[in-house]
């Protein structure tokens, strides 16, 4: 997607000097534009674990060049194993990542050693590009869940409530549930994004509306609090959230906040659907509350917030009292009965195992 | 209550001129304990809409007071009508705001001018200390939950979690949901409080934290997002939160927000009580959802936060992506059926007609 006019992609290969990994500093935005050169798989590691990359799909990119990296140094069987585990470590609950490691190092044991590094970049790079073809067909298959509300209200917007950031930045391009809205709105729907502020890390007022605004699409910023009083009164058509791991039963691990406004949206009649790529579906993991480790962040995340002054500093603030301790879960579980459907590459589907194994066969015998 | 060992209350008169009004300037703490002088109504005023003071019980007692300081000025009949219109505008959605206002005309309408500015006085004064009293029973009536609670987990630590600010600073003293709280912690129970931070203006990290900080009281400050997922691993025992009006069919008005961590508490069988004064009661409504209007706030309040930089300086800084729009509505309505009940200075009861009027009868006539 474009900014300010210029295509981007969210992370590629340095074309001048033919290997280092450029990133967006996705902790800079949205007050800078910076762009990071990643030389080694520390630097990766470090880029994933503080959040200049983020995102399930693009974090698992990321770590494919972290390996690539790598293994230009030491290209041995025991390295590719144990930096393979180490950038394996740097998250703990977005499924993709360990589905792109272990894509990685099924593509690379066979290479022999003095190959390898040339290997892992062509394997990263197909990792890439399935993914921003795997991102438009997601946003293709939700297309027609708000053509259908612009049927149903005509000239009128499509009210669209989105938490945390799901968009291009998140994936290596175009998105997961923005994708969906976005080919909406270039398909001329009138599309209306609430996006949820998305605390601690603001990634839906910072992130999102960032996006959003340099694609041009009308949005309004709103405290994570507010979405289940518009879905009250009416003003929210659909809930499109993206996920970080898909459980065999159709769970849903998403952004923390997540499970509140899908338990507003069934309260309120108002449909919920997850946008996800199939590296995001976790068959080996029915009951996603009892199952998925929930990665838990520093706490200073929730008692502090960056932002800008009036004037253009970039400043952090304490926003807690003195003293006072907290407590940061980064992801929560919406139970796939509050799931009113999935969007995936192959098309919708419910969420249970039933639907999955509908769109995805081939994952049934890894029951 | 205490602020590092020396009694305070929210609101008081200035013990040595006699008639200025003094209040704790909450846009301040947890940063700066200052204490304003209000010494006319448009000051009052301007006190209520910067919300400087806040909560609706001492909304209702500083208005009280802020009618009073007009009246000293002019005591006419028009200047008591006009004054306490004005007072009544300062924000929409507080019915204790109303009922002060119309519980002072009454006792001041009948007063000849001349001796109405020391009736005002008088009858603030007393406004102010029935809440005192109000808050004080109102602790002692929840108690007894969480004394059940903390006879099924001998050893092991009570937790409650609230939304907002319920404390005394939001009260004359000891607060409605907090006094519960802090009635508890005093009587020995243990006492731990997830405090959900309440964007947008974090009364919860900001005031709640500092007034449990100040007090003693162990507690831990969530991202209001993730109250969802502490419910679903058993992490809250019990909801408390505080109202700023309660319909006849037991509707509840609170902070923006509050409607989904009753959802949350619904679906995963936490008891989720509301503590009010019979100030708070508005027997003239019935559906809340529908009936009761929203204050919408100022949109920078949703695309700024206020907090203290390292070395000490408060700043407010824009969180949100330039440009983005804002939306704020301040409160929502939690429908009767997610509240498990009611907690009041006569008792705890059913959030229903049939609850309240067992409570309060003489509101019956009123339906």
């Amino acid at each position: 997607m474009k900014i300010d006019g210029v295509p981007y992609r969210s992370v590629w290969v340095d074309p001048e000097d033919g290997w280092s990994v450029r990133i967006l500093d996705q902790t800079r935005l949205p007050w800078t534009v910076e762009i990071l050169r990643l030389v080694d798989e520390k630097q990766v590691a470090h880029a994933i674990k503080s959040m200049q990359v983020r995102g399930a799909p693009l974090i698992g990119a990321v770590a494919a060049y972290g390996l690539a990296l790598a293994l230009r140094r030491d290209d041995s069987d025991a390295a590719l194993e144990a930096v393979a585990a180490m950038l394996g470590r740097t998250r703990p609950t977005a499924i993709n990542l360990r589905w792109a490691l272990d894509r990685m190092l099924r593509a690379l044991r066979p290479v022999a050693p003095g190959n390898r590094a040339a290997a892992a970049y062509a394997a990263a790079a197909d990792i890439a590009e399935d993914d921003v073809e795997t991102c438009r067909r997601i946003g293709q298959h939700g297309l027609p869940l708000l053509q259908a509300i612009a049927a149903r209200k005509p000239g009128k917007p499509i009210n669209v409530l989105t938490h945390c950031n799901t968009g291009w930045i998140a994936t290596v391009d175009y998105g997961t549930a923005l994708s969906v809205i976005y080919q909406a709105h270039d398909a001329g729907l009138p599309v209306h994004v609430w996006v949820d502020e998305t605390r601690p890390r603001n990634q839906g007022s910072a992130l999102t509306a960032w996006e959003l605004g340099k694609h041009g699409v009308p949005h309004t910023v709103i405290a994570d609090n507010a979405g289940g009083h518009l879905m009250q009164h009416g003003e929210v058509d659909i809930v499109l959230v993206g996920t970080d791991r898909v459980t065999r039963q159709g769970d849903v691990a998403n952004k923390i906040g997540t499970y509140l406004k899908a338990l507003a949206a069934h309260d309120n009649g108002v449909p919920f659907w997850v946008a996800l790529p199939h590296s995001t579906l976790d068959m080996s993991v029915r009951d996603g509350v009892r199952e998925i480790p929930i990665e838990e962040r520093d706490a200073r995340e929730v008692l502090e917030t960056t932002g800008q002054t009036w004037d253009g500093r970039v400043e952090t603030v304490r926003t807690a009292a003195p003293g006072s301790a907290g407590l940061n879960p980064a992801f929560d579980v919406t139970p796939a009965r509050l799931v009113t459907g999935l969007i995936t590459e192959r098309g919708r589907c419910d969420a249970s195992e039933a639907g999955l194994l509908g769109l995805y066969p081939e994952f049934a015998a890894a029951a």
